[in-house]
């Protein structure tokens, strides 16, 4: 190994990506090099101080798992579902954590293990995680999507991350398509997420199977509920009302980009989780559509892809809220 | 004076504000003053060579107006419609200068007046104009929306102006928020302009008064075609058809805002010209249906206003991407 190499292992960070069902600690390097990891189911039920508490100890042990190869890190990144403050770094009421209220995780971390810690929603950090390290290097304007039960989004505007005046930024999944389209779970109509996240991609392979009664989505969901996974299995089939539910997502999608592309003028726009598996069968139409719903000029500028870091993408957001200290 | 003031007034910049019908020259100080003036109906029929040999005679007659009073001026700072690289300096092809294609405006004025020049779309100097003069004063995040014949935008995020990739953010005018939609200009459908700018505000104002025999927008109009304008006169008095003409406008325009606020959650939305004019006619219903399209946490961030400058925007414009130079 050379000297400059060992000098940046030498400086190293902890991470904390907090989900709703697990949480994962590691240590990792500012060129992406995990070094040590341990993983726990998130005990939401015992309540928040019980899972920060949880979060201290699979610390400590991962310091344990690397005590004497190396000096002391550098800060501590987490990664969280929003809405949080990013600056205080206080974590409010995420939809995933139940029970989470005002939760000073920042101020909790420093006091525990004396290092300055960094916050931000996990969309913002995934943003960043694309940008350094995945589909998104090199690029100075970049849009995140996660695409996944729902809808987040991140922004880099001229290399860093845009958080907007109060960290609520890039909520891509909850601008309009389609005014008086079907119910949100926030409450609003025709929503980006309503229109093809998961769930929403579900519903349509239901309606398509339901009108096509040859459709294998039928055998392949064997009398059970007929879900966005089957209308993947299908569709790689040839299954023609497979390949339609994916038509349309990628009719809505595109639209929600396109608007992205007019607004943002983005180099790429990194998409997650659902385009990283369904590929060309969501991002062909979706590309159609943007392209009939943006201009010339911006769309040539832009490349629109999957994310590339795939179960590497929690360390590393958490990672790079650590790495991107102070801006 | 005090001395500051005079060192503050001593540093000026010449401006051009380059718009389809007319063009004005000015000189001007960091703090907003506009020194002297000149103003030109744009000579298009004789093609950009001649436009460009008309500015520069305006700004040597300019200069020659506050010649002895004080040293050279700065820089030289350019507004005008886009397509446009504004690194470069070099105007396309803007909807509203046909027969220019490729100009540029930045090597000749820097050739003919030895002035680092700096060359902006009018969209972006407006927003740099009511940030630092205007409606936007002391905010960090502010969209500034042109609501006149068409819909320009322009987007300061994080104290600076964002262009995107390639100088085409903020074509916010030009997002889909009705698929399926009125045509628009631009070739797609249902985009905010096709809704809300002016010619789609009188297109209203027809359906509406055609649809109520009684609505006083018919004697305004004394037979010819009903306009904006004649909505505007007419909800003044109360009617009640050119009332809902502003309403229907606002609920269109407060879902392309509420769709602005979930992706840059901005503390200032400021809008220009018709919305100066009709002020809470058409803001009121925006700001309803803005709440009812976008988040609380980011709609209490924000205050959506009516543009300050008025006529003094297109100098102020200017003058700012000379203050902007480098950023």
């Amino acid at each position: 190994m050379r000297t400059r190499e060992l000098a940046n292992l030498r400086a190293y960070h902890l991470t904390v990506d907090i989900g709703g069902t697990k949480t994962a600690c590691a240590a990792g390097t500012s060129s992406g090099e995990i070094l040590a990891r341990r993983e726990h189911p998130t005990p939401l039920a015992r309540g928040p101080e019980a899972c920060l508490e949880r979060i201290a100890r699979d610390l400590r042990r991962v310091l344990r798992q690397i005590k004497g190869t190396l000096p002391a890190p550098v800060s501590i990144g987490v990664a969280c579902g929003g809405p949080l403050d990013s600056r205080a770094g206080v974590i409010y009421s995420p939809p995933n954590l139940p029970g989470w209220d005002a939760v000073p995780v920042k101020a909790f971390l420093e006091e525990r293990f004396g290092l300055p810690t960094f916050v931000e929603n996990d969309a913002n950090a995934g943003a960043l995680a694309e940008h350094r390290f995945g589909a998104g290097r090199g690029t100075r304007n970049l849009v995140y999507l996660t695409l996944g039960t729902g809808i987040g989004g991140g922004i880099i505007a001229e290399g860093r991350l845009y958080r907007g005046t109060t960290d609520d930024a890039g909520e891509i999944g909850h601008t309009t398509i389609l005014p008086d389209g079907p119910e949100c779970l926030c409450g609003k109509r025709g929503c980006l997420e309503a229109l093809v996240a998961g769930p929403a991609i579900g519903k349509r392979a239901q309606r398509l199977a339901g009108e096509n009664p040859q459709s294998l989505m039928h055998r392949l969901a064997r009398g059970g509920e007929i879900t966005a996974v089957h209308a993947l299995q299908a569709a790689r089939q040839r299954d023609g009302a497979a390949r339609e539910v994916w038509r349309e997502t990628g009719y809505f999608l595109g639209i929600g980009i396109a608007n992205l592309i007019q607004v943002l003028n983005p180099q790429v726009i990194v998409i997650g989780t659902i385009a990283v598996h369904a590929r060309d069968l969501l991002l062909r139409p979706t590309r159609d559509s943007a392209r009939r719903h943006a201009w010339p000029r911006a769309l040539k500028a832009v490349r629109i892809v999957p994310a590339k870091l795939g179960e590497r993408v929690g360390d590393l957001a958490a990672l790079c809220c650590a790495l991107n200290a102070g801006r």
